[in-house]
């Protein structure tokens, strides 16, 4: 029988260092200050910013949240981005996705100064990240890889299996394992025998976004699961993993919710912070 | 008894086109230019330049080639690529590599402006290569994918083994297979059993620059196998791949010399060629 692996011990362990570091920067007069665009009235990103504006209570840091209509154009948006570019007191960026259809995504992104740029949406910033000199990765991505390694596992030579392959979570998570010395296998939903793959796998990383779609048939003995799938079925947010099915076979599986969800807004957290002490330096 | 994939007829064809446009180009008072920067005095580097300035007399396009001392400043370096960045008469710019270790080879990458950075060296071209709206990818992974083309196969869910993991061919070509909705994995030095992982591979690509590599021990009965290394042994270039030994069971292997490397330098002058064309819109 498998170990459930949740996130809430480091992500207070991170959350305490958090507050330490935020009284520092409070005693040389910064607040650190994270500036979310929310475009339009996606219930997801709602939900989200709800939630980053609870956690940056909690650690100190001042949510500056901006509620900007669907019909915004891009140069309104421009004006706005480039205003928190400039201002010296805010320390990181961040554009809610999705955005309204009408807008070019990556043009918007990249409004974003690459050094406020804290969770890698800039093009900028995603050349550093594959050119392997970077600041900041995708948090969510991060996150996933920060709660893998709490089971205490080694990424070197282990043979790894990601399980799709979005610009935010999949791809980044290839380059961070690869450089981690892993052997990264990415599949998607033009992949054969996905299954088979991931019983070969010593590690899993399922962001399909394909409800419980991990069960037994996918599992090696001893692996360790870790799931980032986050589907709305019926109100409830359901994983990647039939977690019930495999926690029998696996030695780790992480749990949606209290998984890698609480922790990716805490390294985003971590990120704004670590901005604000460069700032002073 | 499989087929020995050799580039020479696909070059051709590309060669053909390339007269054809740059005769066009030239009835516009057009003439192709491509700026090379060799610094210092690597000998790959001098017998690549010298390859590349015969490909282009051949196809009709202007080798620009600078000879830079191995001690030149990254400023002295910057006055030449900004001059060669605003001068319209240069439709592409290339650095080779390698660079001389006093200089900061991504720094001096980042100099040439990205719609002439046809080699795909720039981080901003990185960016866009990976977030998947690019111009210009690295020409020697094009070159391997459009090899493999040539033996007619369709890359869509097949399984594919890159062994390799540089920014310049490994990490390209799984982002470009990935596009093309292949199954990719990357194997490197600290990757276990890289053979029982090319066994299984419908297609590998060879990229390591370790000579004869690839044995028997690593070829599925009707594969294809794509040889992306280089290694000068005595004086004498050697490719990835033990040709002779797995011709017996794979369908295709490219042979090295005459598969990817001769094709490489067609497909950065196509590049060169289709900035002018781009320049007269």
């Amino acid at each position: 029988m498998g170990i459930k692996l949740k996130s809430k011990e480091l992500c207070d362990r991170i959350k305490t260092q958090l507050n330490n570091d935020v009284s520092t920067l409070k005693e040389s007069s910064i607040e650190p200050v994270l500036s979310s665009l929310l475009i339009g009235n996606d219930g997801g990103s709602i939900f989200y910013t709800g939630i980053q504006k609870k956690k940056c209570d909690e650690v100190g840091i001042k949510y500056d949240l901006h509620r900007l209509p669907a019909d915004i154009s891009f140069q309104e948006l421009k004006i706005i981005v480039e205003k928190l570019n400039n201002d010296d007191n805010v320390h990181g960026i961040l554009i809610q996705s999705p955005l309204p259809e009408a807008l070019n995504a990556r043009e918007v992104f990249n409004l974003i100064t690459p050094k406020k740029d804290i969770d890698c949406q800039t093009t900028t910033n995603i050349g550093k990240l594959y050119s392997g000199e970077f600041d900041f990765a995708p948090c969510t991505a991060i996150s996933a890889i920060e709660l893998a390694k709490q089971t205490g596992i080694e990424f070197e030579g282990k043979d790894i299996v990601v399980i799709g392959r979005s610009n935010v979570v999949g791809k980044p998570l290839f380059q961070l394992l690869n450089n981690e010395d892993a052997t990264v296998t990415v599949c998607h939903l033009k992949s054969k025998d996905i299954n088979k793959k991931c019983m070969e796998a010593d590690i899993v990383f399922a962001c399909a976004g394909s409800p419980k779609l991990v069960d037994a048939s996918y599992v090696k003995k001893g692996s360790i699961l870790i799931d980032i799938g986050t589907t709305n079925v019926d109100g409830k947010i359901v994983g990647d993993i039939n977690l019930e099915e495999v926690i029998e076979i696996a030695d780790y599986v992480s749990t949606v919710p209290g998984g890698v969800g609480p922790l990716t807004t805490i390294i985003l957290l971590r990120n704004v912070v670590s901005n604000a002490i460069k700032s002073k330096e």
